[in-house]
Order: C-alpha cells, then structure tokens, then sequence
C-alpha cells in the first residue's frame, strides 16, 4: 500500500515566522502562519489540511461502502470541522464533526419494469434521487 | 480556539469515480480519485494531505518550543510520511514517519564576549549556524 509525502518548513519565531508546505505529488502546497492558524489572517493552517484529509476520505468511503451495499450514490459531500484547543501540555485536536450529504438512488421510489407502462405518477420518478443526510 | 473547514465531494464508484476537496480559507483545494490514492495518478490523496498537516504541525510547534528553551531555530523542516494500509475492517494509518532537519543557533560554537578579540578559530563561527536531525 502506498506511502504519501508532504513537507513542512517554518522560519523565524513562533509568532512572526512563516511557514510553508507542499504535497510530494505536486497538487497541495501553500503558506500558514501564526495569524492563518490562531487567528483570521490569510493562509491556511494544519487543522484546515487535517480536515481536508478526513472530508476527503469519508467521502470517498462511503460512496465505496454505499456502492458495495447495492445502493451506490451519485454524489457524497462531506465538511469537516476541525477544532484545535489549549489541552494540559499543549495544544490538541478535540474535535472533528463531520456534516454529510449523500445523493443516493432512492429504491422506493423506482418503478420496477413490470409496471413501466404506467406513464404517470411512480413511472416519472424513475431514476429519481433522494437526498439522505449522515450525520456523525 | 479556531475551528476550521474544508469540504470533500465524491461522485461515482469507487474506482472510476472521482473527487475533489477544498479549505474553507480558499488557500488549498484539489482533486483525487481511486489512482491518486492507490496507485500512481495524478492528484493528490487523504494521507498526503494528512501528511502535510502532520508536518505543518510539527516545525510549527519544534519552532516554538525551542524558541521557549532559549534555542530558537532559524528554520525547521518536517517530512512526515504516512503509510495507509489494509486492516481488519477495512483501510488504516498505520504509520506516520517524520524527518526533521532544524538549524539552530549552536551555542557551543559562539564565542563569548571576553574572547571577540580573538580573530581567529573561534571567533569566526560566530552567529554559525549548526545542523541538527531530530527523528521521531
């Protein structure tokens, strides 16, 4: 299974440096610093990456499991909200929610072929979508 | 403290499907798919955005403390690796590897102020810079 690389630098002081970082694959880099992580400033921030991370596979994991259950979406979007905060020792991740929307083929309302000579009421919703929400 | 966001879509199966990303400060967005993450397409992936929030971390907080222990570095890199892999149930991090170059002021090589009149030899590896590995 692969092994994926990214590299980080910061120069200067805690609150004056500046940091930056970048993807071995060439696809993700970009510039943080003190006031992007802890404050408004611009720029981005690991917490930010951490939630990149985490949406992206999510999504991605349960499409593949909504796939293998014979229900596969068309669609799964998924925010995650990452939160950074004092702990003893440090700083530390406390939480990370996750607010999910998933388009999937809504089998209830598909209209089995055996009734597909009814032009009217369920025969229109064939092929609809349903949106289900996920929350975790 | 901050929390922060981003917000990963995938649409289609699990191979030929694909997905995209993004961080809510506009400052990182991407695409990934099946290849990007298992196998060598273009693109980037969870564990390499995971990576580069794990390296960001690091040189941050490296740099912080040895500011606080009186050492402040003038530059820190962090190469974080991290290792996805099958496991009972599914897929997992199984490692994270960092690699940690930071250049600090070496105070073993200054010259004290009673020897600045001494021209050679020591006097000129003030301000030098030594290299250091840190590992973990």
């Amino acid at each position: 299974m692969p092994t994926r690389k990214a590299t980080a630098t910061w120069e200067g002081g805690l609150k004056g440096g500046k940091g930056t970082f970048k993807g071995e694959s060439g696809a993700i880099n970009g510039q943080f610093n003190f006031s992007s992580r802890f404050e408004s400033g611009a720029g981005s921030n690991p917490e930010e990456l951490l939630a990149a991370a985490e949406a992206a596979c999510f999504s991605m994991a349960l499409s593949a499991g909504l796939e293998k259950n014979g229900t596969p979406p068309t669609k799964v979007e998924t925010t995650a909200a990452c939160t950074v905060q004092a702990v003893p020792g440090g700083f530390g991740i406390t939480t990370m929610k996750l607010n999910v929307q998933a388009t999937v083929q809504d089998r209830q309302e598909q209209v089995r072929p055996d009734r597909s000579g009814d032009k009217g009421g369920l025969s229109r919703v064939e092929g609809a979508q349903g949106e289900r929400g996920y929350s975790t």
